[in-house]
């Protein structure tokens, strides 16, 4: 159902979407500054991403990797014809309180079949935000019932706590990564550190922030230049753990993405995630792994923390983006609780999209496109030197650093691109041949560099 | 479309229910602390949520009061049978960077067409509580912006802001009112005030907490001790406000419910609003009303602030529940930004639900059985002194307190009701048949004690 490849009309944003954008900022007065242009979402199909200017683009950052198996499946589309499913989109639940029928089917359907190891118990929830939120709220409940041994709250913890005060709102804090990104709400926040422009303004939390390794790529080539910085920001992690014990804020929980996502596709080794997840247990901290953008198969298993090969990764997993529905997997049951607890019609897309991963083996697929990227890119980075630098991946999950001017007349194919970098977050459905199609393209335009 | 009236089949929560507990609970390791009972959404219809036990309850909370026009509307059905719709159920877009074609027309005939007094933008979000938090965020960089003037953020602002400390995470604060709620994540959470459950462990940020005006019911009888009390709370404010300052914590924004939900249905004059917006502007402060549970008609107008007379009610509004969408009102525009921004597919409901709300003259429907209620209230009131106290509302937004012991065989009948007093948060089709219904089984209940 996939169309043969890009086509453009009109240099983008073509006549059309400017228009809409003029429309939207000076008759509705709406905030338009970040969009790139509008889409025309019909006609828009598997890896094409067609805009309202008639221009067909490959579309290789599916809304900031949110779309998990292209634009407008078949399959997707024919459960919304079924009219078993119509309840599901026009009756909202309060998931919490008045769960529909079929609520423990769907769940074990879906996001209890892909379970991260170890790990039983599954909150569902709306966005990577609220998941993030609350799974910081898991760790500080966790960690003050562990403080707490037998006895329950005392009467200056609920008095306390009505009025912002400790101990009932303690004074502990979440130990996160430089150029880390793991949501824009107040507590999400503390935690990112990506981008000036996402913290600026905002208040914020004393909350330890430990160094992520900068490492060189590719990563087989330095290993020991890498074993030894991963091995500083290690020591560094336990450093801040003392450091923030000893001024009063203990560290409830560590939270890392197993690939750093909007920091710039920073990558670290398996033995760093397992070392790091070995010093949270030593110092009584819960190790959150956030696979929002990560989960869900793009880097060629479900979920990047299998590339650990440990069979106990983490006390708590959050995902968003391309699971549709949000969540997190945890081990302990908490008093976590909001209006709707994610959205029912979300995961019945969910059951919808992990039958066609298993039916057209897409993790397979997506294991073996990435490997005709990177190869691709590595290639092209040997043959442009001064242009491509610090390829990197894991299944699609890749990147390349361009020198600022060269990127521009790709973002024209290509539904979206970062300053100094390309960062890949295509579909599931992205073959090798899709791979092929863009090397191609951008080899044509390195050549006119 | 609605059925006749509740039909009781077996205790509630009936023997599947119980089992699908068990099952979520002990086979699939699930929270199931808060579930109510298991409902059968396809055969819920109207005002009648119907549960897997075969019991139809008339639903007078309808799902945290998140169901606009009850359950199964036949336009909302008939919306999901067009085949123009489907895609934006499908392919869920960045709605920042890369909108649908029909963007503007959709926001035109929504979210535009309801806008406060005053207001022209509007953000959409995806629930309450990012449109709270991300409320918050527009009123500090509102708050600083003010501050720099002219000049951008200085070297200072920008390399602190990166590791959470001030000046670039500054030390701003939002007021807020004893008994609110405002959700809770951490930044909404920091402004609730309404259960130790919610707060509870949770870190949290030192911002000032005014008192709620606690008045005597039915209000009119009341006005003279009920102003007083009005006039206390806002010197308080004011007294927050200059000590939060000189705590070099200044209040960059109040943020207020025009009848506080979740703290127990507490109701304050107009005069008492207008007289705070009036207070915040004189200090600076941004002034954000949160609809998020009065909001979409429940009161007898589309917004409970409307029910002020102000022509200039607030510089923001947020909204979500009944409204399908989250989001906010406001009047400058901010650099906020997250993956979805929204749900388009709820913006097309929630068209859909505006135009009935017209056709059916919903909003008069609902000040019509608003009336109906209370006034039946205070009549089972006087009658039944001993068992029930307090009988308030606006609209259909009404609750009443009644004795710990008479409230559970309610909850037979009702979908849901809490420990102190029963609240009601009916669907915008709760006609006054329906209040006759409930007031008839009330009584019934009643009587027994
Ligand atoms: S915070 Fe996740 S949907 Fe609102």
């Amino acid at each position: 159902f996939d169309y043969d490849g890009p086509s453009m009309k009109t240099t983008v944003p073509g006549p059309r979407s400017q228009l809409f954008v003029l429309l939207l900022n000076f008759v509705f007065s709406q905030n338009v500054g970040a969009v790139n242009f509008f889409c025309n979402y019909e006609e828009s199909r598997g890896n094409y991403l067609v805009d309202v200017d008639g221009n067909r683009m490959l579309d290789v950052y599916t809304q900031i990797s949110s779309i998990p198996i292209g634009y407008n499946h078949p399959a997707l589309l024919k459960l919304m014809t079924n009219p078993n499913n119509l309840s599901t989109f026009v009756n909202r639940p309060a998931l919490g309180i008045l769960p529909p029928e079929n609520f423990p089917d769907k769940l074990t359907e879906s996001l209890l079949s892909i379970a991260p190891s170890g790990m039983s118990r599954v909150q569902t929830m709306a966005c990577g935000s609220c998941s993030n939120e609350n799974a910081y709220k898991a760790m500080f409940i966790w960690y003050r019932n562990k403080e707490r041994g037998q006895s329950g709250p005392s009467a200056e913890d609920i008095s306390s706590c009505m009025v912002n005060q400790g101990p009932g709102c303690p004074d502990l804090s979440i130990l996160s990564f430089t150029g880390a990104f793991h949501g824009r709400t107040l507590g999400c926040l503390a935690t990112t550190h990506s981008k000036v422009i996402h913290k600026l303004d905002v208040p914020s939390f004393d909350w330890p922030i430990a160094p992520f390794p900068r490492l060189q790529y590719p990563l087989e080539e330095f290993s020991r230049e890498n074993a030894q910085e991963e091995a500083r920001c290690l020591e560094e992690v336990e450093d801040l753990i003392v450091k923030w014990r000893q001024k009063g804020k203990p560290v409830a929980g560590i939270v890392i993405e197993p690939i750093q996502a909007e920091g710039g596709d920073n990558h670290a080794s398996a033995d760093f995630f397992i070392r790091l997840r070995r010093i949270a247990a030593k110092h009584g901290c819960a190790f959150h792994v956030d696979e929002v953008q990560t989960g869900g198969g793009c880097t060629g298993k479900f979920w990047a923390h299998e590339h650990w090969g440990s069979d106990d990764p983490a006390d708590i997993v959050s995902f968003s983006k391309k699971l549709l529905t949000g969540g997190y997997y945890h081990k302990e049951p908490y008093r976590i609780f909001n209006t709707w607890m994610g959205d029912p019609s979300k995961n019945l897309f969910l059951c919808e999209v992990l039958n066609v991963i298993r039916r057209e083996n897409l993790l397979e697929e997506v294991a073996r496109s990435g490997k005709a990227l990177i190869n691709g890119l590595y290639e092209l980075q040997a043959q442009y030197p001064g242009l491509l630098s610090r390829a990197r991946g894991q299944g699609t999950f890749c990147a390349i650093d361009v020198r600022d001017d060269a990127t521009r007349p790709l973002c024209v194919i290509l539904g979206g691109c970062g300053d100094r970098s390309i960062r890949f977050r295509p579909a599931l459905v992205f073959k090798e041949y899709h791979v092929h199609l863009f090397l191609n393209i951008f080899n044509d335009v390195l050549t006119q560099f």
